[in-house]
């Protein structure tokens, strides 16, 4: 059994340890005789795997007490309606999205379906290559609350700092660098992220909200689609997904335990990085990033090659080195190296110097 | 690593041969090196893992052509808002709910927050221990849509033959017998169940819908509570949970290849509650049944002791016995077995003869 070098966007490479362990105990749990994939939910153990993975979540992102965490089902496009559901619904109130790529753009779309939207900002001219400056943000200060995705999966660009939204609460689509760095959180009113990157497996989304955000939310909603339900029942108001809870604790126990923490997550996920844009910068332009270099992502390194011909080449060539998954979205074209939290040093150096000798070859 | 035989009602007892399965290739799938939880959903394996889920579920229950099979997530809780949100919208329409146990009167509640329902039955006032005949019900002729529980997991009250509705379409939550035996599918305008009983894991739910009944659901719902998207999107609208749906697809294959299919399921099935209801009505009032003998479930045998001490013995010699999670709701109290679909003959027929030696040295 070998493992190739798995460079998805997601659902995307887990550590091998995390995988080794659920692979160990998923025909009984040790002194319970059942599988994970077989236990209740309302049983003393999985009370302890959602109580361990909320509070190894709270312990790497410095979560303060007045945020609450939670397991939701349904993926960050649940989220896209959601959020307005709940947030959006006094007279007259309006949000403000921040588009910097396919999932803010596609968030704000089904947002316009639940309430009033205004776009503060859109690269959409670019084809999604930047991120704005202070001063291309149209903000309401009046606004029900700010919507930006931190890092835009397909197109391979990331807020590093967030953007300054005033006194009007800041909602997150973090779901594809949730947990890649330490965040300053109480700058957050809401984060929300599916766990298919960083985080786990598909069929777990978690979410991080702040007392005074949760307070705005109404209950004309849907049971299942209130936060504040979520909240009440700790996530146990119907069964949860609960293997995919269970790798959501042994991920952020890998993280704090083996990485050392976020800090460290960042500063291995920027050496990572480095390799990729390294090798994009020195190749003398045969490998042309889409991204500004200013806003370049942690997490996606987009590119695309001279021709289609050279790039199917470049696909074919990666994979007989054991580097899947490395074909592009085609609203970008090229190549997408998503290096998350899980992808090994190893694997990006491999990468980068398939890259370089590649290019010489050519 | 011993197994114990796992009566919980859900996540309930799963084959063996699944999990085998899941495991062996946990780490990396056989040619394509990576993990299942690691792997895109826009692959060609997860397409194929897919089609065949569905295939085999169109093969289990003989569904025409002129059904449609979605995966969905969010359990049934999501399931009692989705269902009124999509076919409860017409001015003055109104859906009946059949309200046979608590699941029943849960989706009931649900729906009254999306539209007019009413309550064309309700077994309340005898705690939910027994099904409507024919003349108990209270149908509206115009009601959008009639809704009813096949099986009533905490009660333990199933529906063998479908409720008569005429030509209102007649939507099914069939969560916890789902699979348990051959169905006349084209009774049913809806049906859907989450997996945690009869086919997988908790984290996935399936809905089978006939066209006639997609053509009723409205677009003004959010996209990921569009019936209608799902079934444009092949299931595939955003990350479905891709572990889930392939353990279905394992769970179905076992039970075409290894079961027999679904009339021999349900001779198998008959075989088990027999053992239990027997030992129940063989021991003089001992063991007390909560559902009239005529309603009966096939997947969750429920009975009360003499007292709450002798309850608390029972749980805890059988839990020496090896025999799990048979504790009842604390609405009904005493024991629930629940014997899905993977719980083998022999877990029934060791718990049988653990109740009559139980019985016969109390």
């Amino acid at each position: 059994m070998q493992r190739v070098y798995n460079f998805s966007p997601g659902p995307a490479v887990l550590p091998l340890s995390v995988l080794e362990e659920a692979q160990r105990d998923l025909l009984a749990l040790p002194g319970l005789g059942v599988s994970v994939l077989e236990i209740g939910h309302r049983t003393k153990w999985f009370e302890k795997i959602l109580a361990t993975a909320s509070a190894n979540l709270r312990a790497l992102l410095s979560i303060p007490d007045n945020y609450k965490i939670v397991f939701l089902q349904g993926g960050s496009r649940l989220q896209f309606s959601m959020v307005p559901m709940n947030l959006l619904h006094a007279p007259e109130s309006s949000a403000d999205y921040i588009v910097t790529g396919t999932w803010g753009q596609t968030a704000a779309q089904e947002a316009q379906r639940a309430g009033a939207t205004s776009i503060a900002y859109t690269a959409k001219a670019t084809n999604f290559d930047r991120l704005p400056s202070e001063r291309d943000l149209k903000l309401n200060p009046e606004a029900a609350y700010v919507h930006f995705t931190s890092n835009e999966t397909i197109q391979g660009v990331q807020f590093l700092e967030e953007p300054a939204v005033g006194k009007v609460p800041l909602v997150c689509d973090a779901s594809s660098d949730f947990l890649c760095r330490p965040l300053p959180i109480e700058r957050y009113g809401l984060l929300y992220a599916c766990a298919q990157k960083n985080a786990g497996p598909a069929g777990v989304t978690i979410a991080v909200i702040r007392d005074d955000v949760l307070a705005q939310c109404t209950d004309e909603v849907p049971t299942m689609l209130s936060y504040r339900q979520y909240v009440e029942h700790d996530s146990l108001l119907n069964t949860p997904p609960v293997f995919a809870v269970y790798i959501v604790m042994l991920v952020t126990r890998w993280l704090a335990d083996e990485v050392g923490g976020l800090a460290r997550m960042r500063t291995l996920n920027e050496q990572k990085a480095k390799l990729l844009y390294d090798a994009i910068d020195s190749s003398e332009g045969f490998y042309k990033g889409h991204a500004r270099p200013d806003c370049r992502s942690l997490m996606n390194v987009t590119y695309r090659l001279p021709n289609d011909d050279v790039e199917t080449k470049f696909l074919a060539a990666a994979q007989d080195r054991g580097l899947h998954y490395l074909k592009g979205h085609r609203s970008v074209g090229g190549i997408r190296a998503s290096i998350y939290n899980a992808m090994p040093l190893a694997g990006a150096e491999a990468l980068a110097q398939f890259m370089d000798e590649f290019r010489k070859r050519a």
